[in-house]
């Protein structure tokens, strides 16, 4: 069974992805496929789903969301969907202060608009289910062009501390959600790095993530900022097209193609990149190009290894191997 | 006699604005409509227009432009044109320190700049008329494509306070200007959002304007920043494509569909909603979405009714009322 | 001799640019020609070239890039090359500090990244040879496109002061590197504008660089941010679109027009404007829209003239000649 059909499964399922502690809720994810092979693309969407999602205290105090109890990660789950699919999310605040789910991209009521002043927030302990909705393009009635939900999107709390969320963003409540649409290229991995405050993925500088890959993996950032400050997300060796995909549809499109793009709070983008193409394994930085905030350590390493698992010219620190294992990856 | 042909006589009449207390110069406006029925578009520019405006103090000290004496307010009137017009507007500066109007994005000469550089202010009690001409897009004699003039474009003083008119800004001066494309949809109301350094439209904090609705409405944003600080847009619950006029033009159209944008000072872009399309009635939030700005305030409502009038879960405050009516609506 | 030839021939050669103190690296400029005749383009890439390049400290104590000694520039030479060229640089470090060549948008090995990290920078009196490739687009074999190298790009050092090379930048070492694709129409010139911390090309406040145009040339412009501030980029009486080219390929480009443009450091992108097209000749400002930044001195001048020379409105201030002259124009 592929982790596609798995996946979809467990989700028809609703309750299986507690007893098989999966950290993403991934529709479209495939098995590793290199630049040589047809691309794979998203099927058409039209599912309803269930989820559980739980917020939760870490060890550390800080918060997280997570499909499971005990399971909460910084950033919270993967959430993958495509155009047509409905997902109701049975969210259970596990924390102590009132906290909520807020989303960005998609469709839903004002009932899981996730904001206090809607009341659709829930109180510890508590439960509610919210309700995202997406649809496909299409042209409407009266003529004019719809567009579809499908985008690099993300979900954050948006109670705890004040009436925005802040306190709860800033320890850590948010995640990514992607919304494909039929016939988008599929990744063989996606990456979530969120510039939150001065950190990465609210790891302390210096202990920013690594990713790793092999020269060929079609590799998705998901690139979210949150918090207090303007950034610019640089990543060396690799760029991407600033439109929806991140990829130019074809010859025609006039997109810019970009290796660094300002972003503000709540701004997300992704695109896929064809790891070390026309450059090569090596390990390749990506980071804020603010200097001062590169300098504090908003950088961190995409480890692109040849098929022999070797990355050149690249000494690991020795806590090198813990802080790759500690990346957020799907 | 409906709106667009008022207008219209309006400004061939050139003086009749001071006798009818509009706010607006809006030469595209149109009686409301729903998606259900066929948009409608803008017809082809090429009129010659004259239009008065003056810069005068308000009651709380602060400036504002107008289209008649006594009546200027903060954002200034949505002026509304075609590729092809021209407008002359005889400026009458009503203030007591020198004052100029600046335009983003039409064809102006050197004399109708607007900076003391090029002597193109105005003293007080003095007036002058700058013009601004517009065009369509075309191919040029070198095989090249040449852009338009359309956009979501505005106006400001440049000389008040400093040489770049930061105490004109500041205080109040500066205006929407939407210059459409024939064909252009055009909206059934376009609202103007102006985040001026820590305010909206100039408004104490927890005093931002709201905004209303019915649901199906096709509603226009301006969006303008000024000042001194970056900010991010952001509403809930509606979405916008980032290209020239906020919709995609189609299913071949690259561009990312967001609902939340980085902007800086004198950064404009605009787009049009049908309010509530796939999420239904509400108050639905817009604000800045940098945490600390949100916190202090940089936070208003577009208050989606239902076609009763009624907003679902919506307790407005006791001065909501007054607020909503102090919003700056077309 | 065209300048064209002239310069294939210079790099062909090698050595020669020693002795013809150029200042920067083109091959694509054209002879000034107007709007009337046929736009001239890129032709076909694919040479391999070579070139040096030194590091070297300035009378005033700051760092620049130049293709000879003592000759070093802020911002660094222009490098223009075409989608299919490699660029195999030879960079001597002259300063007394270690320095690198770090680029954005084409393909090197990680032995050319240009960071400590990567052991590929150079120690005071060193000398080492950076490769830049560049590809055009086309399909992968996995169906998916490609994009190509073409964009507004930039160079600068990664190590001097810090591991990211904020002291390098800040004290100028950073220069545009422009890769065109085949048919990309040229300028008649280019001029590159540096957004650094708050100077522009690292110029102190009030001794802004004017550049200089008659009406109807076709004036590029390359705009880089760097150091710690966002800015937005405004230009007046002129404005560009928002894609690779700054150009709209044609009637369908959705891209949005723009006259202001938020950036942050390590952002560029570029755009050719015809002087003075539908505004005629005059002193036409480019500033930071961030208001206290040109209050503090962030703007310029793009003085227009007519085809006499004259430039109608514009006194020169005493120091006017020699603050054009230290413009850096190509």
């Amino acid at each position: 069974m592929d982790r596609r059909t798995f996946n979809r499964r467990m989700l028809v399922g609703g309750g299986v992805a507690a007893a098989t502690g999966v950290t993403s809720m991934s529709l479209g994810a495939v098995q590793a496929t290199s630049a040589e092979n047809p691309a794979k693309t998203a099927p058409a969407g039209g599912a309803v789903r269930h989820l559980k999602l739980y917020a939760e205290k870490l060890a550390d105090g800080q918060l997280g969301y997570g499909l499971e109890k005990g399971k909460a990660s910084i950033p919270g789950p993967l959430i993958e969907i495509t155009e047509g699919d409905t997902l109701h999310i049975e969210f259970e605040n596990l924390t102590d202060v009132d906290a909520s789910l807020h989303v960005h991209g998609v469709d839903y009521d004002i009932a899981s608009d996730g904001t206090r002043m809607n009341r659709s927030h829930v109180e510890p302990g508590g439960t509610r289910t919210y309700t995202w909705r997406t649809h496909a393009p299409g042209r409407r009635k009266d003529g004019t062009w719809q567009a579809g939900s499908a985008g690099y999107w993300h979900y954050h709390d948006h109670v705890v501390g004040t009436d925005h969320g802040t306190g709860g963003i800033r320890k850590g409540l948010y995640g990514p959600l992607v919304v494909r649409r039929k016939g988008d290229v599929l990744p063989d991995r996606t990456i979530t790095i969120v510039f939150n405050d001065m950190t990465i993925n609210n790891k302390a500088a210096h202990e920013s993530p690594n990713f790793e890959a092999t020269v060929g993996d079609r590799v998705e950032v998901v690139m979210i900022t949150h918090g207090e400050y303007y950034h610019t997300f640089h990543i060396h060796g690799h760029r991407w097209a600033d439109n929806r995909t991140g990829l130019l549809t074809g010859p025609d499109d006039p997109s810019r193609v970009v290796d660094t793009k300002i972003c503000g709070p709540a701004d997300s983008f992704g695109f896929q990149i064809i790891a070390g193409e026309h450059v090569g394994a090596g390990a390749w930085m990506y980071h804020c190009h603010v200097q001062s905030h590169s300098d504090m350590g908003m950088a961190g390493l995409l480890l692109v290894a040849k098929a022999d698992g070797t990355v050149p010219g690249y000494d690991p620190p020795h806590h090198a191997a813990g802080a790759a294992g500690d990346a957020h990856e799907h």
